[in-house]
């Protein structure tokens, strides 16, 4: 029977048998400590003569678990015996044992199989894999049903920019940009309220810390809501679970980036601001003259939020019309019911009420040059009867970047995609 | 405050106030009844004149909840005030309150937008989303962690065929056919044990009722074990834990369907034969000699299960060399250590150890006719040591559609596509 490296502690004095990798290897002369890591943690093994291991060899070993105040988590394996399960070649690409601070994006990228081992990194993914579960759990206990829509789309819903073109059986398809519409159908479908998590796809040439051309769309839409303010309230919920969650069940991944989580309780705290407001603090705040607001700017608004509500996170509501889709609400002086979500400088959720009446649809989709006779089945969800409605979506790898403190998205993407990249 | 239909029971002689659609009009003349759809269930309306609404419009009403007998649920609503939120088009091309036996397929899945309406089409997803639900609560149970990659390859990992291509800016990637290198790469990473919920695609020229191009994969793969015949306790511990859940969720859903699950406990005896075996049990139970296991055959072997051990499945194992993948873990004879459960006649899951020595792998590469150059990121995976381990992947559809007893994999596919199908 197997013990995990966490059950090691409750077993001092008993033989034991640990399998995993060789993190880091010592040798002293008349003794040799490996550090071996499973994937609950590292422990100390103590080996009488060198071992005939290299480093990320997986090993299993069998010996005597005894207390040692000098081994970490105070208990070290004397081992009896060894055996290599899958040895590893000596010419490690990349320092799996080491501060991943030391090394460059590019080689952290380039040399993904083997970078995701240093326990840092992979660190940033438990966090990730916590953030699923409950973002999926609330909503659930919300009542919201999760769906799964297809990535492949015959039109781009809005407009043909920004897509990728897919051959499929010789005729052309796009990949979704966001389940945006089906999301709609499904709302108006009776499921009233539902969720997706899937990846969505931006065919766009940037190259930023905060750009990937594939992500992670976690997606919300709930019928029978009068306002974005309930919206904005149900995200502060979601969030509020998620911090918590992170806190105790993730302590050891944040330490590894000395990364903190806001305190759950302040998500309520999250000041909402109009668009109009919110170029205003910017203004304020950075002493120059402002238009809209640029990356500079949501860095200025989550700096004025920490002050103001010790949470550097922001909601900007009523949106110019122009600068949102043509499904978004309209609003008085042409603004909308849209609102995004700014979280440590970084905008990591759009979302708003949507145009739920059929013959305001059709105008609108028209003011914003698209063909009505292309949108036929989006259109008939609203012309056979659906509720009031709205929804956002918060993307996962922007919400993991900015919890682990991360300089770029990337870091926060297992295996990303970028203009240059793809691969691994 | 709106009350749900599920809660009417409990608010006899108050003054509630419901939401949804309007899902049927009766007219008595003195008297109108008008049955009204939420997420929750149907609730009858009364009216003392006959209102003006189509059917499917979304209406909010005022009234007295009243006790009647002769009413669904036992409780009426006798209207004071009605308020149409949405109108419907009266040319309705979908009938979304009648049986859907008796319209096809093509109908169905061409006014998918509407169809889904119907309460029992829509309940085929309520059973899914509890399928989705289970499977990851289940499997982090267990210590797994939910990964998310990417699902833009640059080289197919089976060989070129049966990929769809899209255009990258300028170059070609591919859609993937499963996340297999990757969850591989994530049990080497250190995390052991992953499960990943994500899209797949195949693009094969099939037009049958078990074939769909693009399907959601439930993807599971695990370090540290010795044998196949763990995968199929996992999996058994799994169906057994998503069985039970539709049981005690789903079971108005699984009504409209008259679908039965399979009892949770039997999951423990579904028989486990060999490849071989299983030929033979073909050729007994039809009366005919058998080259290889056919649809046709897979029907026999689980009418053969459900008379054995009283559930319709079935584990086959040590499947023939040539017909799996090249990362499948050999065994003796031109067998390998790969399995396929076989559910109501259909394959819903293929899985076995897969090859974790690097030397082996390359040379099995080679003998499948892939040139190892193009392998280097999967191949830098067990250069560096990879524990012994092994997976599988469960067809979300595929499962949804056997468990409520559909003829179609097409109808538990919220937006299918299919070689000729890509809207809605």
């Amino acid at each position: 029977m197997r013990t995990l490296v966490s059950e090691l502690s409750g077993r001092v004095g008993e033989q034991v048998t640990l399998c995993g990798w060789v993190h880091r290897v010592r040798d002293l002369g008349k003794v040799s400590f490996v550090v071996l890591r499973d994937r609950t943690g590292t422990a100390q093994l103590v080996f009488d003569a060198k071992p005939e291991v290299t480093p990320e060899s997986v090993i299993r070993v069998t010996g005597e678990a005894a207390a040692n105040e000098k081994a970490p988590g105070g208990v070290e394996v004397r081992v009896r015996s060894l055996e290599v399960l899958s040895a590893a070649a000596p010419d490690l690409p990349f320092p799996v044992n080491q501060d991943p601070g030391k090394t460059s994006l590019e080689s952290i990228l380039d040399n993904r199989m083997i970078s995701l081992r240093n326990p840092a990194i992979l660190s940033i993914f438990r966090v990730q894999s916590t953030i699923l579960k409950v973002f999926a759990a609330h909503l659930r206990g919300e009542g919201f049903s999760e769906i799964k829509t297809s990535k492949l789309i015959g039109t781009g819903t809005e407009g043909g920019t920004g897509l990728f073109a897919v051959d499929y059986f010789g005729t052309k398809v796009y990949l979704t940009q966001s389940p945006q519409l089906y999301k709609q159908a499904m709302v108006a479908s009776g499921l009233e309220r539902v969720f997706e998590i899937g990846p969505a796809y931006r065919a766009e040439k940037h190259d930023t810390p905060r750009h990937i051309n594939e992500f992670v769309s976690l997606d919300v839409e709930m019928a029978f809501i009068e306002s974005e303010q309930e919206l904005m309230d149900l995200e502060t919920r979601i969030l509020s679970s998620i911090f918590k969650a992170i806190r105790e069940e993730n302590s050891r991944d944040l330490e590894a980036w000395k990364a903190s989580v806001p305190d759950p309780v302040l998500c309520a705290k999250i000041p909402r601001v109009s668009h109009d407001e919110a170029k205003e603090i910017v203004s304020k705040e950075t002493g120059k003259k402002v238009y809209e607001i640029t990356p500079e700017g949501e860095r200025a608004l989550c700096e004025w939020a920490a002050k103001e509500a010790g949470i550097e996170a922001v909601f900007v509501y009523a949106y110019p019309r122009k600068s949102r889709p043509f499904y978004t609400h309209p609003a008085e002086n042409n603004r909308t019911r849209a609102f995004d979500l700014l979280f440590r400088g970084l905008e990591v959720t759009s979302g708003g009420m949507r145009i739920n009446r059929y013959e305001e649809l059709v105008e609108n989709a028209k003011a914003f040059g698209l063909d009505p006779s292309g949108l036929s089945d989006y259109l008939s969800i609203f012309r056979y009867g659906c509720p009031p409605h709205g929804g956002f979506a918060i993307g996962l790898e922007r919400l993991t970047q900015k919890v682990m403190g991360l300089a770029s998205v990337k870091e926060a993407t297992l295996f990303p995609r970028d203009r240059k990249r793809t691969r691994p």
